[in-house]
């Protein structure tokens, strides 16, 4: 009989880290491969980074309550933000497009408006992509391209023991923005006639359907002369992420579930949902955040930024990555990130 | 009543110049934007050309007679061509994946096996990508990326009236096997029990499912020192890339049929199944061969070159692009290339 092993019990990164087990390179170019938010290569002695993501109807997004332009606007986005989370500046990008014939022009057209409004906010050129038929749903994919001065670049896997784990802005609300859309389009499925009711939950709802890449953070860290030790994004929940630092980097980390920064109106919706705030920021995905490492003796150069907050610092591999609750529990820390394949 | 514009009406290349008629551009090292087989991006004095294409199954390949490891090889070869297509030599590529829950890791695997050889005959590194999950249907997004030195890539606008227009291999042969397999899925679906009867159509069936790019050509124009005017390569068919060469450069241009290449299994098997084979080669696509202009002075360097046929020239824009059949008549090019929105 022949082999079958089901992708899910892989997972994304399982399935990546076998793909390209034996992978070889050709070009001296290439300083960077798979595995980190992007690649670099090396251009006549600077530095180019490049990443790529695809966004599919029904798996990552869902159009009964997305806004075109809004999906436009977040599919470049999260790709800005991979290029952020090397440390270095996106300056253009590729996106290409499968449709079915529901789409109209004017669908489309709506579609750019909010590609184009990312591209100018970020200041990021759209330099090319393709446009073809689906016979299902609408798929994206985005490559985004970004320069960064020689070696600045920053990784996943350079974390050092002692290293402040840091986290920009909050997180959670993302998450808690979906649980809301998905409720009340199941509410609207069951019965049409009943208005949807976001409850003016704004702030929740816009970090789902709006977010913004971090190009802040990484000016005040320049600005301040600090280089982050390793760092990543937050697409797929803090504790995954925190665990590929910790992978890469071959540490361990103590993480304080006091000092996660969630919003107050996440928090309040999380109560009334009856979800954990902690569990939302810990495993609910798509903050868009940036999470990075740096050495100890910096943080005094960032105590005055309220976007920036400490929640751990990095251990010896010994030392499983944990929480500590509020109530002073110890946890070992779980990877329970959005897993496409599940 | 809200206006609804059906995208087949413009076609991909009408719906390309419609929603990027307002693009803008922020970054200086942008050099060639939308609009041909690739953009290109000065970085630090040296360029690089970037192009993306996405293959979507049941649009752009059968998996019923497509081996996987075949279409991983085509996936990486189609954006290699692009970058060929400009003059330039490919380097890096990203691949993004979806896929549904019917492929397993060993399909995947069978793949990834195609893309490698193909990453290591071009000498082209693989350095990142996504793969997720999709409802239905495998989606293949592929980035690549080339190097040119400075202003040595060639664009399609550039050709001038008295080039010569030049083709590489041969025509066609890629359309009929496509037609081959097509027959063979049709009875085999009517009649499980008949065995597929591909008549060692080795030839046509090779061109179909395992194309290569021309970067022999490339060389052998660098060797020449052949500056080629305009340059395409041909995915969609001759007369389609024709009729852009001729519209972005505003010239016209005489083709002649009987300079046309066709390969002797492809005019057979053409004629076997009542086909005109110089349609296929006018109008069939996936070739992936290029197509390019140069100055007149230059013939006598390309006359040895068998891979390479002169097979007209550029005239002004007053005389419309046309071709001069073996009967002598002459005829208006139509682009009938193939369409992914019909």
């Amino acid at each position: 009989m022949e082999e079958r092993t089901e992708i899910e019990d892989l997972g994304e990164f399982g399935l990546i880290d076998y793909l390209t087990r034996n992978i070889e390179l050709y070009n001296a170019s290439t300083v960077l491969g798979v595995g980190d938010d992007a690649a670099v290569i090396d251009l006549f002695g600077k530095q180019t980074v490049i990443s790529t993501d695809m966004l599919v109807e029904g798996i990552h997004f869902d159009l009964m309550y997305t806004p075109l332009k809004h999906l436009g606007y977040k599919s470049v986005i999260v790709n800005l933000s991979d290029i952020y989370a090397m440390n270095a500046t996106p300056t253009h990008i590729t996106m290409s497009l499968a449709f079915s014939n529901r789409f109209s022009l004017e669908a489309l057209n709506e579609f750019y408006e909010g590609v184009y409004a990312a591209c100018e906010k970020y200041r990021v050129d759209l330099i090319g992509g393709d446009t073809t038929s689906s016979q299902k749903g609408f798929v994206i994919s985005v490559t985004a391209i970004g320069e960064v001065a020689p070696d600045k670049f920053v990784k996943r896997s350079t974390a050092q023991k002692g290293d402040l784990l840091c986290v920009s802005g909050d997180l959670g609300a993302a998450y808690l923005g979906l649980t809301l859309l998905e409720r009340e389009k199941k509410i609207f499925l069951e019965n049409p006639k009943i208005q949807p009711d976001l409850e003016d939950q704004t702030y929740v709802i816009g970090r789902q359907l709006k977010p913004e890449a971090r190009h802040d953070i990484i000016s005040f860290l320049a600005g301040k002369e600090i280089m982050p030790t390793a760092m990543m994004d937050v697409s797929d929940g803090l504790s995954s992420e925190i665990l590929h630092i910790c992978k890469q980097s071959q540490l361990g980390c103590v993480l304080y579930e006091e000092k996660i920064p969630v919003h107050d109106q996440a928090r309040e919706l999380a109560m009334k949902l009856g979800l954990d705030p902690t569990a939302c920021a810990l495993s609910g995905g798509e903050d868009y955040e940036l999470l990075f490492t740096m050495k100890q003796e910096d943080y005094d150069k960032i105590t005055l930024n309220e976007e920036i907050a400490v929640i751990g610092y990095m251990t010896e591999l010994t030392e499983e990555p944990h929480i500590i609750t509020r109530s002073g529990n110890k946890h070992k820390l779980a990877a329970q990130g959005w897993n496409a394949f599940k």
